[in-house]
């Protein structure tokens, strides 16, 4: 069950990587790699730090799915386009399942509660900046104040609380994830925004 | 024979970033390190997705000859400029070199072929990408519609299969090294485009 | 001593990535973002080549200090320009200190002088490199001609230097922190300029 929301998440995540690429001109190697990085890159930053084999390294979904995002956005990019509510909603799913599932990980590895969060939230964002940074843009993290980390941080806040209460297993991911796709559900819903600096007006 | 041509592929690639310094008018420090990222780069994000202690910090040609290749450029970029042709060969021979040494190593570490390919084409394109990426550009990988991926692709996928059919040692890396190079100079001789998605119109 | 030094360096390279997150109009994740990396990047990147868990996802200080920096840059961001060239004094130590521990941890590790001096300077303008780069600019430190990677090369063969003659410990460090430190400042004070490639015109 993880394992198949997990391979949905990367499949999301692999179609807005690829959709980067079409919106840029990228030729379709261009668009796998966009597709790659950004689906499986917040989970090799992540093994990385944690010292372990990268989990894409070790799995054929995780070279696939991105793979055949990339030839359904190839070939039918205006329908996908057409398609993007739904889209952002399982993206919303996969960010709460991979910030869940990335402080899972940094717990069991021995993480402190802190520093666990701060990787659950690398785990779920990571692939995003490096899509933007490898298409030559700031990453939009950075600067739509969308409420995009914040709800992964407190989605893994939560996993990382419910760890140290000694609650474990599918239950506390699906508490962790779920809470974090609510938030962010209603953070697009209600138009929420990250503040500027105080006295710096906000960009046309 | 393998680390004679290993640091002619680092040398020719180093010239490649020293170059993109001087046209990006970096001083002597930027050369150097677009040098040093384009030639060690891709084996460092190999030996660190492996788990072992990057190459480049355990060898002095590693660290000296990306920074030869910076003075060089440093004096004699015009003449360097004049025999690029010449760079290019080389650097498709450095291309299939580093796919078939990160291919081989990914094997011996026990990743399966899949991945083990995966690996070898990051090897071989990356320090290229984190060159463009550092020098502020969309890497040229991603939009440039040259093969320059798939020969180190297929490349790989031969030095796999190789390994598989227990065909080991330096006739493998050399049949792989050579098929790569091969397929890259007939498609920059042949004038072969990668593709974009369907319905987008090449950039003028 | 070390201890509060270190955070102090951690602090100013803080302020220093929440303030570009101003001047590039970021809300408050990008600030922290950019705090965060400017920070913690360099000394990521010495850890992973060192394979070692990150200092970063250890400490709680390293965690809570770039955010206290952001928050005062948040509020406060005019009071912290006006104060900048105090800042940048702290920026010079913190240049100092993180060079001389990143060659030190690699000498301990068993690497070379030659690669323990490179991967000092790593640790010293790493972060700075990664906050350009995720802030969607070259690098500062490959254009701008300041003596800045220079101090930290040689300061770094010192503390190399040292460790081989066997004189270890905090005199070693001091002695390394202030030599980087004093041809920081002092390249600063005399406005020297890293040369361009031969024949190149500087950009106006």
């Amino acid at each position: 069950m993880t394992q198949v929301l997990d391979l949905v998440g990367i499949f999301v995540f692999a179609l807005s990587g690829a959709l980067v690429g079409v919106r840029r001109r990228l030729d379709v190697v261009g668009m796998a790699v966009l597709a790659s990085m950004t689906a499986l890159g917040g989970g090799i930053l992540r093994d990385l730090i944690l010292d372990a084999r990268p989990v894409a390294f070790t799995s054929v979904g995780y070279v696939v799915v991105p793979l055949a995002a990339t030839v359904i956005v190839f070939f039918w990019h205006p329908h996908v386009l057409r398609v993007m509510p739904v889209v952002n909603v399982f993206d919303a799913a996969g960010l709460g399942l991979f910030c869940a599932v990335g402080t899972e990980k940094a717990m069991n590895a021995g993480f402190s509660p802190l520093h666990a969060v701060l990787l659950g939230v690398i785990t779920a964002v990571g692939g995003g900046v490096l899509r933007d940074v490898l298409s030559g843009q700031v990453p939009i993290l950075l600067y739509d104040r969308q409420f995009y980390a914040v709800p992964a941080l407190l989605g893994s806040a939560l996993m990382a609380a419910l760890h140290v209460a000694d609650l474990r297993g599918w239950p506390a991911t699906l508490a962790a994830a779920v809470l974090t796709f609510g938030l962010r559900i209603a953070a697009v819903r209600f138009r929420l925004q990250a503040p500027l600096a105080r006295g710096v007006a906000a960009q046309e």
